[in-house]
């Protein structure tokens, strides 16, 4: 049970520091995020060497190429990474902020302020590049973390973390602002998950499983991200020319990410202009098809669309297409599938337009553009944590603001109730 | 395992009521709101009937005096429910209501929007007019509600929730926008509190004993609400006889509620001028005193606190007192038993009002002012659902806004990415 043990001393000692990050400056907060930067790039080639030991085991695991990407580190990542960091420092604070307020008949003065959330689980697969981005966010918006990553990444991830948590104290910030939990013991996530007593939020990272076993797991607070099942439909009056650029950048500008798109909808009074072109042009880019039998008229490559093919998030060159027979089977159709994440249409009618908008519940609905906005820096936030698929505190595109509560500050002259 | 299949149907219809009320109008929800307070008005002798059967079964169960009084309807306690209602007509609708936006440099439009949570379960203990309240909030912020009373209450909730919903469904609100759980299977709501596929949110509202269940067994996402262990701390340089107005009414206006005061913290340096009086003036009211040693010099009444005692809500008419060395220390008790709800400094030193308000970390953080003043009524919101005390989504008094998620709406001309 060393893991409790290690889990629970992080967790108070990242009590103690969010309390003291909660009023740090923002100038000490920059100065951190500058040296942590530096000192990334100084550490370069020892970080590369223990990503080399992380690579090594991945190839011994047989993970795959795709995995073994997204877990090496090169040069230029590195600094990618202290470039992100140095893009926070630049970043407005958002602590201290008022939201709000109202002076009250009885003389109450109510001001409502931003505040930290406090301290902060992250979990997260693969990418040693999360280790930083989420310390650099949480440190900016004088949020405490603790950081789980994969155990794939462990040895990427624990010099990291400790280069940057090193630089940021050297810097200023309270001890023990960046702890990584260096146990690969897979037992630790669900202890961590359980621990109410430190943590105030966990945001999780990854593929649909972990997602799916935190919110299943979880007594602390999640925040839901990912997960996007995300749908183009092509209205009766859709500028053609237009309707394909979108739902190609949507689909093949890079198909492993949550705003892209699964599922092309298009309006039966269309189809034989459309889908013809459309479906050839995704064929050549290398997207498999599978589509409802009145698409499998318009290609011949098109394989027949399967019940589950309409739920499922591809994360690939894959694409299902349904043809429809208007707005409203297409709004039934994302209602039924869809997971609230990011939803277009392509149209030239004001009122579809509208009323798409205003009846397609989720983060992002689009009208006339790509899916593949839904994105922190896309939104101007200038940074992202996620996208929250979820209803509560926040949704679509996380940046600082979202990593945030609020407290209410009242003043008086001595009223009593 | 009727209860599931109950649970699942109404979660089904909920969710099909969610979506009409997500774009319904503010003038029919208003309508139906003010039908809903007629209706209740005018059935009035049947509510009243079906709540004897309540109040003769909790006499046989020998439920305590003070249960049975919140079990309990009269003539008035209708009528106020009647005019809650009333007056969430009158309230502004959040639903629709722009956050903010920006033209981005690529010409897309992104626009915020307030859009309503989705489903929400509203979980609660003995008071049938929480059935009231919560419909009525969930209602005006366009959400379906799947209410689950206790079971105490369940013969006046039914007839209370069948003549609401039927109201409101007469003035226009769609079928199914309000539910009641009718089983009193216990079981129930453990399955409610795993009911993702239907329920956005869970809002408990009850003793800390229903709070924890909701929070250890809820997949849904939850608001906690409640528990507050609050706090006034008079400082050395505190006009003490508004301390003294401050301290008193935040233990003994209204000793059940969980903004009042559990813990007076006193400065070493005003003890001996303000502790004796204030000490007879609680025992006077019939406040039962535990104090710390220093405490029990100034009063004889002043039993021992123990450790216990600075982390219990009492509930009730006995307060804890704790004579503290200085601002640091009445920080660092705080800090230790707060419950991060509402705490209050008495002070003249301007230096200590803003250190205790930047340096507490709670939802409401009083100067010169009670914390009874935590309430959505009192913050100007018009209504209430609960006080938060969780840092997710909403903290502090939540109102109508609370009660709502966010969508971005994109329009563009074509963008890709």
């Amino acid at each position: 049970m060393d893991y409790l043990v290690e889990l629970r001393e992080k967790g108070a000692k990242a009590k103690q520091a969010a309390r003291q990050l909660a009023v740090l400056s923002t100038t000490v907060k920059n100065r951190a995020l500058l040296q942590m930067a530096d000192a990334l790039e100084k550490r370069r080639d020892d970080i590369l060497e223990a990503n080399a030991v992380d690579i090594e085991r991945g190839r011994q695991k047989k993970l795959s190429g795709a995995l073994i990407d997204r877990l090496m580190l090169t040069e230029v990542r590195i600094r990618a990474m202290a470039e992100g960091l140095r893009q926070l420092a630049d970043l407005a604070d958002p602590i201290g902020q008022t939201l709000g307020g109202a002076l009250r008949p009885n003389g109450l003065d109510i001001r409502q302020i931003r505040v930290p959330l406090g301290v902060v689980g992250m979990i997260y697969e693969a990418r040693p590049n999360v280790t930083v981005d989420a310390a650099g966010l949480c440190l900016k918006s004088g949020n405490a973390v603790i950081l789980r990553g994969g155990s794939e990444a462990i040895t990427s991830n624990t010099i990291i973390a400790r280069i940057i948590a090193y630089a940021a104290e050297q810097a200023g910030a309270p001890e023990n602002s960046i702890q990584l939990i260096e146990t690969t013991d897979r037992q630790a996530v669900n202890e961590m998950l359980r621990l109410n007593e430190y943590l105030d939020v966990i945001i999780p990272r990854g593929g649909a499983g972990l997602i799916r076993t935190v919110v299943e797991n979880a007594t602390v607070p999640v925040i839901e991200t990912g997960n996007g099942v995300c749908h183009t439909f092509v209205d009766a009056t859709a500028d053609l020319a237009m309707a394909s650029d979108i739902a190609f950048n949507a689909k093949v500008s890079r198909p492993g990410v949550c705003n892209s798109m699964e599922t092309l909808l298009v309006h039966e009074a269309v189809a034989s202009d459309f889908l013809p072109g459309m479906l050839e042009r995704y064929a050549v880019a290398g997207v498999e098809l599978r589509g409802c039998p009145e698409t499998m008229k318009y290609y011949s490559a098109v394989k027949p669309a399967t019940e589950e093919d309409w739920a499922t998030e591809y994360h690939d060159l894959i694409l299902s297409v349904r043809v429809v027979a208007n707005l409203d089977a297409a709004l039934e159709h994302i209602f039924r599938y869809g997971t609230r994440h990011s939803e277009a249409i392509v149209t030239s009618d004001l009122a579809n337009a509208n009323r798409f908008q205003r009846e397609v519940d989720a983060a992002c609905v689009y009208v006339n553009a790509s899916t593949r906005f839904s994105d922190g820096f896309e939104f101007g936030f200038g940074a992202e944590i996620g996208i929250s698929t979820q209803k509560l505190h926040a949704r679509g595109p996380m940046g600082l603001n979202e990593m945030t509560s609020t407290k209410y500050l009242i003043n008086g002259a001595g009223q009593t109730r």
